[in-house]
């Protein structure tokens, strides 16, 4: 498993080693921000699916083991036990609907597809635990003032009157060194992933599925 | 609503306009092919999310108008009651899973996003409503030879074991005269439409509802 995960993270970095097959030296920012753009699907509170795009954030280790212990390097445990970190708000839609998630993460370059499926674990203001909550405010830190300032917004998905201030409305400081309670840090840990390579002959497929902390269990099916 | 379906046809045409905004002399094949990836999902039997990437492969009307009545006019009654192209295979998970999907369609260039989600209409071999045979017929002609063959591969997702012959399997022939009993037509038939502008000042997002044949009723949102 760590080989799949270790590909993953090679595939979306921003720095490709010239090597890779698909390492093209054209590629500029554009290719690298809609490599962060996954596709996330949950299921509403009516049994119907949804599915939206999300900017991935990076990963992280499982909490339990934490950052001490070594994310970073090559072969690290990060890719045996490892979270996707996206980022939401307290009033999404999502927070609402189900607790096990897809990501579908389609690299054109290389023409694979990663769906990930897992639990979705949501890391609010409410958290307890020290180390999420070290982890969502390193995260709300991390991004743009931009992105920020969204967390101040109005409710997303709620009416938006013709006569709305938009001036005011949008245009939103926001502290970096205060949270918003909006800001949600949002896990996904995936315990199955179903990895298809179309490129080559013939298009290889196989379905991963975690055995237990240390290892996943590799099925090869047909394409 | 007509000018949203036109604006995602637009969004996707081979040719943009120079007048679009977002159009981008550079922009290529690879562009073009990644602009027909779409994400559709789905729920599993067991209510669980699946999404993967499927090729958009154009749109049709309701076939209850069918395409006599003016289809390919820039103001036809396409934009009205329309379907959403794609294949699959009569033995692929998705034939089992929900009759409802969600499609999410990412432009990179303009920043858009559309999600759309209604009925999922399967057009197999045993279909028996002539338009729809035409229809599935006439896209067993356009898709290529290599798309073809794969109708002819072993079941998709089955076991591969480490001794099964690729040459055998993988390739195959594909008559263009003879319809695979496992070719099937897959519509999607959106019935609401979530369409986010990320780009500009503010962010717009509008909830669309199918009302009858000839109308959408447009909700602005927050977005």
């Amino acid at each position: 498993m760590r080989g799949l995960l270790w590909a993953m993270r090679v595939l979306i970095s921003r720095r490709p080693p010239p090597t890779r097959p698909w390492y093209n030296p054209h590629f500029g920012l554009t290719h690298d921000v809609a490599r962060c753009a996954v596709q996330l699907a949950t299921v509403t509170g009516d049994g119907l699916p949804a599915v939206r795009t999300v900017v991935f954030r990076g990963w992280m280790q499982n909490p339990i083991r934490d950052d001490e212990e070594g994310a970073g390097k090559p072969d690290d445990p990060i890719d045996v036990d490892v979270h996707l970190k996206f980022i939401t708000d307290l009033r999404s839609s999502k927070m609402a609907e189900s607790k096990v998630a897809e990501a579908c993460w389609y690299f054109t370059e290389t023409r694979e597809q990663f769906r990930l499926r897992g639990e979705l674990i949501m890391v609010t203001h409410e958290s307890t635990d020290a180390r999420l909550i070290r982890q969502r405010t390193g995260l709300w830190k991390s991004i743009s003032d931009a992105a920020r300032a969204q967390f101040s917004w109005p409710t997303p998905g709620s009416d938006r009157p013709p006569e709305a201030d938009d001036e005011k409305d949008f245009r939103c400081p926001a502290d970096i060194n205060a949270v918003s309670d909006n800001f949600v840090l949002m896990l996904l840990r995936p315990n199955y992933i179903d990895h298809l390579r179309l490129k080559g002959f013939p298009q290889k497929r196989v379905l991963w599925r975690r055995g237990d902390q240390k290892s996943w269990d590799a099925q090869p099916v047909n394409p």
